[in-house]
């Protein structure tokens, strides 16, 4: 088959790969019908050495079920399913205390920029749906893979809710979809950050109210200004830079969240009294998506939300690099690629 | 009056100053009958640059009312009271959202090792007692003013409920203090990580379950060795130190809490993948105890729990110099003062 390969910073290349094969007794084979390219892919994209091997990418994917293992229940041949980005077998302790990415056999999708993926823990990770693969809801329905179930998370743990006013950092995918989330969860004011006119335009149709394109110092004032000095009760932050960092804790309110579901690039941070003076909460993580995609997908499947609006380019598996360089050059909010 | 001024690191004094009076409507005057040394006013014992003018010292007091504002409700001429560290005036919006060390009209206390002190906001900030000057409670209720207080925010920020495991870093009055909140939320597991005997005797005495004495990489690997690799649901941190921090990324449960309530002595720390991989949540911050005292009350008044063990020493207000100093030796965990 062929898949997806970096050899470092700006050099990905199609290659013919063996088709992958059941290892496992609770494997799944997937033959993928629409997967795409990730905001976090652009991180190893710009930064990764080179090197004669390559690895292997892409974690987002739906697609029609091909082989199963003996052991898992719940899903047959020629289902078309959903997998979350991460796999988990959705029982362990750690799922069940909903940190599904922390699964006890669980672990990180990395090669679904391909035209089929081995799925481990199949049972726990991939979800059927109820449309054909011709269906003109597949872009929405793959965002529940991680973009919108990512934003969604960093909604759910800053505790976004009708009395909750909203800062989100960022107009990438997850950002809007993070906008998309707390207006579902029924924030009544949404301020979004982002510099990207098209984008943040999305973002006001997606619930945003206010768009501040000031960042930094000045981004943070303008917030300030915003909110009658205070900042917002949740902060969503879907960068993962330090300065996102830094801005956000500029413009929470005391006693608020700052949400985090960039995977941050630092290692180190403020955390001193700007955190803990005003009794400030910092979350956030790797989504556990496999634990919102049945609470998200009603209103996907009738139409009352349009997360796949998110994709503004799609291409075939040949496209993938000029997918890969759209988004890197910010051509592309996100790339949608059909195998 | 006589009250205790800090002039630098390792030299307070009891001074002669003139007596507080009311200063706004709102103002109550209390003649304080308990205060004591706290663990923070170590910090500036320790590093206070040598000062000619001087730093008053004190924020948790119990006494009785000599003298009100004329907009202070609630309150008569002569009830004992506790005051919570920081006062506030308990109805602004903040105060509603349980963070009442943010009041838009509020402030800490820094003059209650001392006679008498001028309590701002009184009808929000000072809660009557129904017990006697000479009541051996008194201990106990003063310990509602701060260190009980905030090592309940730390359990309750935290979450920590009969399903979470704990463990609290720290054997000051404030970890002491926690252990007995966290068994109090009906914690089953709490282990205490702190290396003087006496005072993990008295934790365990409260509920500790474990005591860890070792430190660093070697305290991390024994609780987790406890836990069968996997930390506990919640840390309370109550130390302050960057390196306790550390500690407390090291135990902490995938999908857990670390809670902190020791006034960080650092601006930077770890927050990348080692905080956000597992989607552990960093919260705590100055306790907002007023929105406690209501709630601890009662077990404390039928002895249920008894806080006020952690003092083991007691001076008048000519010995608090000398209280500090033992403090400090860590001869003395908590030191109480009989102005």
């Amino acid at each position: 088959m062929r898949t997806t390969v970096m050899y470092g910073a700006g050099d990905v290349r199609v290659e013919e790969v063996p088709d992958p094969v059941l290892e496992a007794p609770t494997d799944a084979i997937v033959r993928v019908v629409r997967t795409c390219v990730c905001g976090s892919d652009l991180h190893p994209y710009r930064t990764m050495p080179a090197s004669g091997q390559g690895t292997r990418m892409g974690h987002e994917f739906l697609g029609v079920v091909e082989d199963l293992g003996p052991a898992v229940a719940g899903l047959n041949r020629g289902d078309l399913v959903v997998a979350s980005f991460a796999y988990q077998d959705n029982t362990c302790d750690f799922c069940r205390e909903g940190v599904q990415t922390s699964c006890r056999h669980g672990g990180f999708f990395n090669t679904a920029q391909a035209e089929f993926v081995r799925v481990p823990q199949a049972a726990g990770t991939l979800v059927p749906l109820p449309v054909g693969e011709d269906s003109p809801l597949l872009p929405s329905l793959l965002t529940l893979a991680d973009v919108y179930g990512t934003g969604y998370h960093a909604a759910k743990r800053a505790k976004v809710d009708p009395r909750t006013t909203v800062t989100v950092i960022g107009d990438g995918a997850v950002g809007l979809l993070a906008v998309l989330s707390a207006r579902q969860l029924g924030a009544e004011r949404i301020i979004l950050m982002g510099r990207h006119k098209s984008r943040t335009k999305l973002g006001v149709e997606f619930g945003a109210t206010d768009v501040v394109a000031e960042r930094g110092e000045e981004g943070v004032a303008r917030v300030r200004e915003l909110t009658g000095g205070d900042g917002t009760h949740a902060v969503l932050e879907a960068v993962g830079y330090r300065a996102a960092y830094e801005q956000a804790l500029g413009v929470v309110r005391a006693g608020g969240v700052i949400s985090r579901v960039g995977v941050p690039q630092y290692d180190d941070g403020p955390i001193g009294w700007g955190l803990f003076g005003g009794n400030v909460t910092l979350t956030g993580g790797p989504a556990p998506v496999r634990a919102y995609i049945d609470e998200l997908l009603p209103a996907v499947l009738d139409g009352t939300v349009e997360p796949g609006r998110v994709f503004d380019r799609t291409v075939g598996l040949d496209g993938v690099p000029d997918g890969y360089r759209a988004m890197d050059r910010r051509e592309a909010l996100k790339v949608l690629v059909r195998p």
